[in-house]
């Protein structure tokens, strides 16, 4: 299965511990991995089609603390499509004079939507056609770049339609909210002050949060698999679609 | 003034030398950079605003060989828009299920184009608007991916449009081609068999290219002002648009 990793925070923050908690369950997912940062409306898009373990671009992000306020990463096991940098997520489009962010744990069957607009998949993934369908539809629900509520009113009546193909863990972020939608496997976790010492659950890792932050910091992180100890990560129900903004939930 | 690099090849190739010999230039170019390299359809995509000399970034690209057909690269000396991620060159937008990617050197004054379509600027910059247009224009000239020709002949009438309003030297590829046009500085190379021992102009710093080719390697290297000595470096005209595939001129 492919890993997602999300961060969404109210203060640019960094997510080499938790990427590095993310690559080292990459053994069992050679086919590539990916990682894009916001930071404001601008952002960084890292993607390489050879394993986040021996990747000089994944040493890069676990050693460059690169600062962020909105972060989706992805580790690939191919499921369609070869293993090429073009089927690699996290995906990037433009819409709305912003960039946005997308990456797909899953697999849709017999997905073939009609991709009429400005949107066409560059690759073969069933995940690049299910963005860009998402994108399209975005684009046709509002003519100009609509507030968070409204965006996830919309993505809440569009992602089911993807969602009923098959399998649909996903992650999407535009730079101003990060949203996250549940099929089968996803976790988040609410980091607030206090902070205190945190454990990667996979490695012998550890980090003092409280070192590295301030009273006001808040981080939501957004997680196939709870990626510590002694946290309290909470489980997506099936069909749950969220949106983090500020490092909070917003409901 | 900002530096482009542009590399065009018949073999994925890579740019560590001819980067390496743009970087040094940086130093009056603190203002970001960015490289973009094709693997086929497939991008990899890295800016920082950050100066190329200090930069984590430029220092993995400098030493990793990415091999590549088409790359882009540029080092920023800002004269419109602020320093920020957002506002780094080279852009990157899709367009008929291909990336396509585009970086400019000069200024256009007043240059404020109807932006109706499907591309608008994430950031401030005249560069990111003239690409915006450039890609709105194509997506309106053809209804799907045309030949190179086509593409060229498009071009010849768009480009001129823009170049009116100021300084427009640019480069400009989809992965299977790259456009390159100058209106004040810019020069271009074609390495082929025989090649040889070969010197940076700012770094003491060679390199045997017979020693890491085969006889059918064709490469074109594009740059704002020619990178090595004792090479057969040719300056654009004013006006003069080409177009590079294979590591040749397509005439």
């Amino acid at each position: 299965m492919c890993q997602l990793l999300g961060m969404n925070a109210n203060t640019p923050t960094d997510v080499t511990f938790s990427f590095s908690g993310l690559a080292t369950r990459a053994d069992e997912h050679k086919d590539g991995f990916g990682i894009a940062f916001f930071e404001g409306c601008g952002l960084r898009h890292f993607v390489d089609h050879h394993s986040a373990r021996h990747s000089p671009l994944a040493e890069l992000v676990k050693r460059y603390p690169i600062k962020s306020d909105n972060v989706i990463a992805h580790i690939r096991k191919a499921t369609q499509g070869q293993v090429s940098l073009e089927n690699t997520h996290p995906f990037q489009r433009e819409l709305w004079g912003r960039y946005w962010v997308f990456a797909h744990n899953g697999n849709l069957v017999d997905f073939n939507p009609r991709l009429h607009a400005a949107f066409k998949p560059v690759g073969q993934t069933d995940s690049e056609r299910a963005f860009c369908w998402l994108m399209q539809e975005l684009a046709k629900a509002h003519a100009s770049v609509p507030s968070i509520e409204e965006l996830s009113r919309t993505l809440r009546e569009l992602v089911p339609q993807l969602a009923r193909h098959g399998t649909f863990n996903m992650l999407l972020s535009n730079g101003q909210a990060l949203w996250a939608h549940n099929s089968t496997h996803l976790h988040y976790l609410l980091r607030a002050h206090p902070f205190g010492r945190v454990r990667l659950r996979d490695e012998d890792l550890s980090v003092d949060f409280a070192e590295h932050t301030t009273v006001n910091d808040r981080v939501a992180v957004i997680a196939t698999e709870p990626l510590t100890r002694d946290e309290p990560w909470v489980a997506f129900t099936p069909g749950q679609l969220e949106v983090f903004v500020g490092g909070a939930l917003r409901r």
